[in-house]
């Protein structure tokens, strides 16, 4: 048997010599997965009315995708059949508030979000919010997010997409199959990365980190 | 334009006619598709420990497949980190307890239920379980089941398949693609079904009554 340092250094060499297998090789490399469970992103003005005049988000972690953080605040989402404590505000500040839950979340709390694109909250439904200072009413800003790929400008070339496709992706595992209607985002700012609600992530057993491939 | 009754008549004949034609009509028919939320199937000694000395279940209503029901009854499940009430008893009475859960109620109660096709508990983690008389203190039992077809031999003649079968589906919808791994069960009391449960649905937006395709 070949060493493996030795194999790993000739395969280096043929890939470095061989651009169009270099290519190849890459696009068959797997997307990481990325699950996001139920989170809410604020507007400034929201941010005082449920945290107090003046307040600004404080950041607990960086998220992959840069300039976007989990910050140390929850909130509370209260609708008409539940509640649910602990709901992750995401950073930064945005134009509009937006909350992203599961159709499982919409069934608990009594409200039924609707597909969307992130950003799309036109006629989506309305909710209450509650933080440590006080609460919001909002009459729209709950949706179900469309999956989607995070990636720059060189993985969009490699992958032969452009922001806006649709793709679909191949899941592995015991309980595989494949996801369609996935939308592509590309921005100098995005890392790759496929993002799911936790319904999709449990229904197919993806969990942060896993990968997956498109379908050519 | 001619009239629709008219219309039907003629493929009603040309579909009698032939076989095969009529054969590849039934083919590309959907699946209807059953939702399975989380429920419980009970040996006869822990429905006397849950509901008392000699208790047989009430039928609520009658489940697709023959002889299956949902009961009146429910139950209290109590992991290590939560709680789920209202859990529904499915009828007859099992030879073994048998709880499916979803990989989303998993996480509340705090539990890793494995992939199983249904029958199979031997290793899966246990659960306590409260009913109106006194409680149950499984030591295994709680599994996620299998996405599986039931069909009569009929069925899986005009499908080409068979009892064991591992076959792929095709949802269509906004939130489309494919769920492979779906066992066939063939059985002259089963009604052509596809059960899968809650985070499945909610991953592909279906619901009970929608329909799927077999994949080629």
């Amino acid at each position: 048997m070949m060493d493996q340092k030795l194999l790993e250094q000739i395969v280096s060499q043929v890939l470095a010599a061989m651009p169009e297998l270099n290519q190849a090789a890459k696009t068959e490399q797997g997307i990481p997965v990325g699950v996001s469970n139920r989170h809410i992103h604020l507007s400034a003005e929201h941010i005082e009315a449920l945290f107090g005049c003046g307040y600004s988000l404080t950041k607990e972690k960086d998220l992959k995708q840069i300039n976007e953080f989990a910050a140390k605040e929850t909130v509370t989402l209260v609708g008409p059949k539940g509640v649910m404590r602990g709901v992750r505000v995401l950073g930064p500040v945005r134009k509009s508030t937006q909350i992203e839950i599961s159709r499982t979340d919409g069934f608990a709390l009594g409200i039924a979000p609707p597909l969307r694109d992130s950003g799309n909250i036109k006629g989506s439904p309305g909710i209450v919010i509650v933080g440590t200072k006080g609460a919001a009413t909002l009459t729209e800003g709950v949706i179900c997010a469309t999956r989607h790929i995070h990636m720059e400008e060189t993985d969009a070339r490699r992958f032969n997409v452009a922001d806006g496709d649709r793709v679909t992706v191949k899941i592995s595992g015991p309980r595989g199959g494949t996801f369609g209607d996935v939308l592509v985002r590309v921005n100098p700012n995005f890392r790759l990365e496929f993002h799911i609600d936790t319904d999709e992530a449990n229904a197919v057993f993806l969990k942060t980190g896993d990968t997956i491939t498109l379908c050519k």
